[in-house]
């Protein structure tokens, strides 16, 4: 066995467990500096985002939006009367996941000389990685990014009712009939939005007093709004009790003795790490939470571990995922400040519904138990001349949490139709440092809706 | 007739002479300064961008724009069909307008105390604006914002020919059969397309080798493409060399022998600032060019005399035009700092054509020109995860320009359907001067376009 195991063994400088966005873009990065890079995969290449979640549900939402919108220009909105296709928007849907194919995903791996191992990898030890029967020798370094499951909470009945994860809510080939959601975040509101507006009838179930709890309440109040104003049966301040299954229907029990009845169940009370079966007990680490890492995403009793991307609890977005990637394939490589410089619950982040919610760094009341001395301001997104042409008629407001002390932005939410890419401005302010009194001579254009920033900086005095 | 004058004069703290955005902007700041302020205006309350500019461009531009958008979208497009209807656009650009007449601007005036005195003002000596027979005493300061004029060159037959110029063409009450556009600048290109996309045929005639020459050649190459596309005759490198009206034609004579025939003429040949008739000469300045200020915008011979907007010839556009209005009402309030920090030609623009053409700073070739050691780096708009959801089809670009010695952004541009609000990011890092290290960890989100940041950072080697 032992001769055997050898003959087996392939051994590169770096192995990269996962090949999610977070992984990929470190193998990329490494293979780019020059490294020999493996990289496992037992399921798609690309990753749950490319395939079931940020981009099938943003290829869901994307119809009404951009129909909603052309409606609200005169001229336009003459010209767009028809109904929403739901098999054409589907059909683009399964277009954008390649129909679960990621043969795409796999030519770039090959031009970047990254070898593709497909198989259930596991941790076998130091510097180690057993796919099935052959073993992966990692001369540097072992990189975990195996993401994240939905969560499945004890509530009796629920695991026997097969509910939908993300991946049965964003790859499902007809909308349901009736859909109950549980659980009011970000993929909770955007997938309850989305498949409202294809035709489902949806109730979503949330336990606290409203969706989009992290964010700020003005936003949280906006997108409860628009779901209710699509038909969108939104319960908040109760929960599921328990859950059945039968003659095709599920009927979920809530706290305040009602029922919540659908034909089909979407879990979305948030995600666990992928720490199980990946081998962890091998190298003495225990696999219940988040793999614990250092801030050059690097698992400090273990010199030659990294965890990057959802597994790592810091920040359950792709584009952070991607970040840390870029991180620790920067420390492997031996580079300078290879060190996380912002980002955790502070990250940057946009929840696609209409209105969009975009924000970054600390809501009010985040800074507020932060205990850091702020002021914030608000203003109406559409209060400028550039609301007068974009997304008329959607609530939009901004918000900016202002460091009293240091005089620069920690904090900022945009909402409205399409607000998402004014976000990034506020997060190059923050990440910048950016003092307000210099801040104020970055002038938006007319007739923009980046105008807004006028009016907050107005607000606060300037 | 002494008796008679005095008996006639109001005093003010400032007097503003034009209210359009810029002088709006100042009298209102100063007003909220605790000044009592007057401002004079001989035609509308909001000026040239509320009434004939920015705005009802914008506003017969955005049908198509978003009609385009929906048709690009499988599930949308079924449902978008029909065609623009031309009178319920211009009825919409009537409404943005407010069919010219500013009485909504007024109450605006009012209830932040501020005098208008309607009539044609000019200055008069030291501190003193005359308005018909009313003479207005300024204790502190005048503030002349009188805007700028179409440009009307010496071509033969031209004035003759009653040609449009951006008043005629954005408040045109039906579509002209054929629109001839003299100039390729911003105001040519929107109103070209904006005219054709509700039915105009359109020829533009640019001097220069292509349109859009002060940006970079890949956004003027873009946006000739999409007039061409659209219909529009894009005939470059020739200039018109004679002009004549008959039979409700205009016929201009190009410089290749060839000829225009249309049965309307935009002139979109530049700005001339509105220097004549408005007393300069009676404190000794003269008329012919922009009223030359400094960078707190006081006209430096007269320390009461203040030139902000279109009329300084600093930079043509009305967020520079407000800007420079709240920096002259600091620097009269006293306030510290009031003083231009980032303007004139590298002020942000966003032409907002489809392709849109947003921009700040240096372009690489002006850059050169001004002797700085600079690093270009492109990437495309398109090729981002965002790319899958917006614009698709719609080409888009974006180049950072980079100071090497200081290694900070001095240039910036985006092109692509609707990126616009992408552009205030580079103003913010920019005007920041947010070192590139520091700028690679502000993490765009995904999939937004804003993502393309990403890829130029990556281009430039971080």
């Amino acid at each position: 066995m032992l001769v055997d195991d050898q003959r087996m063994a392939r051994a590169f400088d770096v192995v990269v467990l996962g090949a999610g966005p977070a992984g990929e873009v470190c193998a990329g990065r490494l293979a780019d500096g020059g490294l020999e890079v493996a990289i496992v995969e037992e399921h798609l290449v690309g990753g749950e985002c490319s395939f079931y979640a940020c981009m099938p549900s943003k290829a869901l939402l994307r119809p009404a939006e951009a129909l909603e919108e052309a409606r609200r220009i005169p001229g336009a909105a003459e010209a767009a009367t028809g109904t929403l296709d739901v098999p054409a928007a589907l059909a683009r849907r399964d277009e954008v996941i390649h129909d679960l194919d990621d043969s795409a995903q796999v030519p770039w791996l090959d031009d970047n000389g990254i070898t593709l191992v497909r198989g259930r990898g596991r941790l076998d030890g130091k510097l180690t990685v057993r796919v099935g029967d052959e073993v992966l020798e990692a001369r540097r370094a072992v990189v975990v990014s195996t993401g994240s499951d939905a969560t499945m909470p004890p509530i009796p009945g629920l695991a026997e009712a097969e509910p939908w994860t993300n991946r049965e809510a964003t790859v499902a080939k007809t909308p349901p009939e009736h859909l109950v959601v549980l659980g009011g975040g970000p993929v909770g509101v955007e997938l309850a939005q989305a498949w409202r507006s294809l035709g489902s009838a949806v109730t979503l179930v949330e336990s606290h007093e409203h969706v989009l709890g992290r964010e700020e309440p003005f936003a949280a109040e906006e997108v409860e709004q628009a779901l209710g104003d699509a038909g969108v049966d939104v319960r908040t301040g109760i929960r599921a009790t328990a859950v059945a299954r039968s003659d095709g229907k599920v009927t979920v029990t809530l706290s305040d003795g009602t029922e919540a009845i659908g034909d089909e169940l979407l879990l979305a009370l948030g995600r666990t790490p992928r720490t199980d079966g990946i081998g962890l007990d091998s190298v003495g680490l225990g696999a219940d939470g988040p793999i614990e890492t250092d801030n050059h995403l690097h698992v400090q009793a273990e010199p030659w571990l990294y965890a990057i991307g959802d597994v790592n609890g810091r920040a359950l977005l792709t584009h952070q995922g991607k970040y840390q990637g870029r991180i620790a394939a920067d420390h492997i490589l031996g580079r300078a400040h290879a060190s996380l410089v912002y980002g955790g619950p502070l990250s940057p982040r946009i929840v696609f519904t209409e209105p969009q919610v975009a924000s970054v760094g600390y809501t009010l009341a985040a800074a507020l138990e932060a205990g850091i001395d702020v002021e914030a301001v608000d203003a109406d997104v559409n209060d400028t001349a550039g609301g007068s042409f974009y997304g008329r008629g959607v609530p939009g407001r901004a918000r900016l949490v202002v460091d009293e002390n240091r005089r620069v932005l920690v904090g900022a939410t945009f909402t409205g139709a399409e607000v998402g890419d004014l976000l990034h401005a506020a997060t190059i302010a923050i990440v910048g440092e950016v003092p307000l009194d210099r801040l104020w001579h970055a002038v938006p254009c007319f007739p923009s809706r980046s105008e807004v920033w006028l009016k907050l900086l107005e607000a606060y005095g300037l």
